[in-house]
């Protein structure tokens, strides 16, 4: 496809170099890692090689990493009731931010009587006031919190969160999918007790994730059952080669990290600075901190899913916010949460960059808006007039 | 590693060029197939051109094809209290072959209390009368019958398991992981309502599998919930290349599928003749239907553990039966199904041939047992003198 210009890095990322190599090798070895002969040691190595790599992205312990396949699967696997740290008790209820990926607000394991919802303000952070009221009577609960929002972008108080969490006898998730390769992300600076991570979004493979547990935290129970794989902790074969592009991609993204973040947020400026020449045009979570390649924004009359359309026919590749599921054509959850009209939240254009992208493609995409722009918003005000 | 002798494809197999070359196409398109741009679409189409493969593959239609992280993932899906046919009453218990794999004995999603299991016979066929009569009484059963079992190839009865299952009111689940790609495998011969499939055992890439439902089947509850990806079944960004390559695999396993069976069983009955030099030497099912490439033999004082250490060392990989969870050195669950002891049960050796296994493979293989039978076996005599 010549000349197309790829601004939905938020959706999924192109495979690194460095993990196309990994897999490529690891598709050499015969063995399955559970075998005992020679062929089942090397598979072995290899993921026990990407288990080390993704602890040190990010900060965890390597016997504390199991591998899933992929975020949604880490995020059901860590919403379990009777998680608890060994001085605590287990957590009976579930509070999820309002803006959480759709794979979180379905609330894992928990009854749906027992999961509640934390609201954002309108900038898109969670209110922490908010969640310290609501932990303040009932039972513990596990708290999950995403690290940047997929939308937005806006990088959420996790470690305020946490603080505010143990103080009450609670856990904290972090899903920090989006986050992970894009800003620097420790579990123990988040103070997490479980994060969520995944491969795809950092140029890795798709359908390798990672759940990763903070020292301590007991009370842990399988979703898949059978094989006694990742310590017992998730049955089944090992997806050798995924799993090995998966440490490969958190080798390389930890050693991109400093580099490409300044690079990225030059080139996010630039393109908003673009968008803001269209009258009324509203960037979400401008005023939060926010993930140096994302941009969520939209123009009072603007319909998402005409404008996408508009974007790949001039050949720039955007989203209407999270690609999570196919057909579903709705507001944003998140910008809804924010405290938006259904008429803005559906107008929402996601463009999101990544390592590859240069000053021309962003330059491409502001030509392609401005068209777009002319001929879409005219379109709306006849429609309406 | 030179001159070694892979002679484990039941663990897992070499991955098939056909499979390689469709991941390696697939790693070219960035998008994620639940966007709407052209390149989430090409994404789209790969997953789809995957999941007719595997529907022709299996005799069912495409959109009862549920892709999953592997057959793990398919068994714990599969096994879903609630299940029936429009005409009929809702499973509520569950009845497991006792030599199932791990992933299915553990029960998926029926409690504890309501799986029971069904034995086998002597040669390690599940036993029919027995099946009948426990399903006379009692409510209706989901009832789980692999189509071959892993350890020792035995093909089972399930064309005849579902006629009785189905008489009384009740769905048959048909694991057919280690058979398919080795024997014809059609959901409407075998008659199944539920059958597990798995890539990386027909020459696909390891963390791919599916579970396919026959058409009618009704009450299917997902596992991961999130996306609606796989039509609500199975939520997640779906891991797209491996996908592609499970397909591909799919469609190289059936074209090869006559001619590699021939010739597997010609080698395989070449080995057994070399194995059956040593006295005493039993081969476990030999008087049952067998998949064609699969040998499971013990000599009475043989210690399995130490066997395969000593095949390794000798340059020839094979197992001790299942090879699903790393570090557990127990008797195989399967022999002992069959009536065997523990002191057989832990001496079975696992032979597993494939497509690129060769007459000289099976002559190295042949000489390294006559090496190692006469230290191992004269050594254990000595141990229990």
């Amino acid at each position: 496809m010549p000349d197309r210009v790829y601004l939905d890095w938020n959706a999924t990322t192109p495979l690194r170099p460095e993990a196309r190599a990994a897999m490529v090798e690891a598709w050499e070895i015969l063995g399955n890692p559970s075998s005992v002969h020679a062929e089942g040691r090397q598979a072995r190595k290899l993921v026990e090689d990407a288990r080390a790599a993704v602890a040190v992205a990010i900060g965890a312990l390597p016997q504390n990493v199991i591998f899933t396949s992929g975020g949604t699967e880490a995020n059901a696997l860590a919403l379990t009731p009777g998680l608890r740290r060994a001085s605590g008790h287990p957590v009976q209820r579930l509070v999820v931010s309002a803006i959480e990926h759709a794979s979180v607000l379905t609330g894992g394991r928990f009854p749906a009587g027992a999961i509640t919802s934390l609201g954002v303000t309108r900038s898109g952070l969670v209110d922490l006031d908010r969640l310290r009221s609501m932990l303040e009577d009932g039972p513990p609960a596990l708290v999950s919190v995403m690290l940047a929002n997929n939308e937005t972008g806006a990088v959420q108080p996790v470690n305020e969160a946490a603080g505010i969490v143990h103080a009450a006898g609670g856990l904290l998730h972090v899903d920090a999918i989006q986050a992970f390769g894009k800003i620097p992300c420790d579990i123990n600076v988040m103070n997490a007790d479980l994060v969520t991570l995944s491969a795809h979004k950092i140029g890795g493979p798709k359908g390798v994730g990672a759940l990763v547990l903070a020292e301590g935290v007991l009370g842990f129970e399988p979703l898949l059952r059978g094989g006694g794989q990742e310590r017992g902790h998730r049955a089944g074969t090992e997806n050798v080669a995924g799993i090995a592009g998966f440490g490969a991609a958190a080798r390389a993204a930890m050693a991109a990290l400093d580099k490409d973040a300044m690079r990225l947020e030059t080139l996010r400026n630039r393109l908003e600075r673009g968008l803001a020449q269209t009258p009324g045009a509203i960037v979400f979570s401008a005023e939060a901190p926010r993930l140096p390649n994302t941009t969520l924004f939209t123009v009072p009359g603007l319909n998402a899913e005409t404008a996408i359309i508009g974007f790949d026919l001039t050949c720039v590749a955007v989203s209407s916010g999270s690609a999570c599921s196919s057909g579903k054509v709705q507001p944003s959850h998140v910008l809804e949460a924010m405290g938006y009209g259904p008429e803005l939240a559906k107008g929402a254009v996601r463009l999101s960059l990544g390592w590859s992208t240069s000053e021309a493609d962003i330059d491409l995409a502001i030509k392609a808006w401005r068209k777009l722009a002319g001929t879409l918003l005219t379109g709306e005000r006849r429609n309406t007039a």
